[in-house]
């Protein structure tokens, strides 16, 4: 909620709820915080439906799935989007925005709670990632065509698997990655596909601005609801990011002021 | 030469002067050969400043830089262009088209035969691959900001450095490979850049025909004069194999019956 506004801000006012993507650079604030300062161009209405929690949710990872989906991958409704690490923050948003714009959407989770998750933000299909041949499973959903999209939380684990499971001419978003691996550069070549290297602060300001409206659109219809798994004190911080690390995420992290 | 025409072509004659890319499938003819089979969708009329030798060189070559710089890179007037193994066949038609159509091009040559056939074409700068320190001088040449877009002969050996060097948003194209590669994948997030597969065998037949209209112009205005490094005899087609695979390239390998 906004409780003082600087000056110059227009169209903002004392007391509207809001969310927001990054706060105020060199001011010595972060968002662990009961006051955070951002600009006002990074601050976007929260409506009614949606609470504070939710709110704190919203702005990198649901603005992170839509850029790669939407933005990066040029998602159009009817094609398939295989989503791993689909009951995480970012993955929990793309299946919704990815079920909002009309796809196709297979996620993976590594328990039957997230598998859950997953399945009711209206995933059509939900496979385990720990289960052995769990990439075949993939493939039979698409007929053996594959997917035309990947988004990709563990790039370093998964990318080699990715560039064969992918279909002919198919992009694969690397959202998230933890370290090196080795892959074989000739399954791109003889598919056509795409990799595709995606982080939200190289987004430009007016991209940004595309991003939020979009996303504002879709809160106040309800097609985007987030989720959140854990909302914890903000003196158990440490413990939050324990848990964004730990298998077994079933939505958003939130720590409470 | 057209010897000989089958039903229902229109628009050609014996005795025409043409290159093609792609013999018919399934009739037992190559192009290993004196006279060869092809559809006539695939047939190209060679302008009288271009030989049958020159013409030979076409095809795949010019066909393959083509799409991989126009179609999958869309590089656009003034960006800078990184072409490894410029002294090729890909590589010599890479470098005419990326200055026909107003790139900035620096390309690597492996001996000085090869630099100066690469700076011959046009090439702004030519730098030694065998030199340790060679990205570094295409970092400098590039201010610092590394090339928009690389085409790549040898994913295998060079794709990592490619991750490093290319400019933020900048795009790679996979167009040779030899073998597996380690990569980091944080490279292709914090730059948001991109990874393109790229065979010509996964083009459509409008979008061939589209290259090889665009090709004959550049042709028949002199802009792209192909390349010879080699002319052997049929019988020596096992060396011509073996010239392709060494290093020393400098131009396009063609065979003569």
């Amino acid at each position: 909620m906004i409780t003082k506004l600087g000056p110059g801000v227009e169209g903002r006012a004392v007391g509207d709820r809001v969310y927001f993507f990054g706060t105020a650079a060199g001011r010595g604030v972060g968002a662990y915080a009961e006051f955070a300062v951002c600009a006002a161009s990074r601050l976007q209405r929260l409506p009614e439906r949606v609470s504070f929690a939710q709110g704190a949710a919203l702005g990198v990872p649901y603005a992170t799935a839509h850029r790669a989906l939407l933005g990066r991958a040029a998602a159009v409704s009817g094609e398939t989007v295989f989503i791993h690490g689909a009951s995480g923050g970012v993955g929990t948003a793309a299946v919704q925005i990815a079920r909002w714009q009309g796809l196709q959407v297979i996620g993976t989770a590594g328990t039957p709670e997230g598998a859950e998750v997953v399945r009711k933000l209206g995933a059509h299909h939900v496979v385990n990632h720990r289960e052995a041949g769990y990439l075949d499973r993939v493939r039979e959903l698409t007929n053996g065509v594959g997917p035309a999209i990947i988004l990709e939380m563990l790039t370093n684990v998964n990318l080699d698997n990715d560039l064969g499971l992918i279909a002919k001419k198919g992009r694969i978003v690397v959202i998230g990655n933890r370290g090196r691996i080795e892959i074989d550069p000739r399954q791109l070549m003889s598919k056509d596909s795409t990799v595709l290297g995606m982080s939200l602060w190289n987004a430009s300001d007016a991209e940004l601005d595309a991003i939020y409206a979009d996303l504002g659109r879709g809160l106040e219809g309800g097609a985007l609801v987030p989720t959140i798994g854990h909302e914890l004190p903000l003196a158990e911080a440490v413990r939050a990011h324990e848990l964004v690390l730990e298998s077994g995420a079933k939505g958003k992290v939130v720590l409470i002021p």
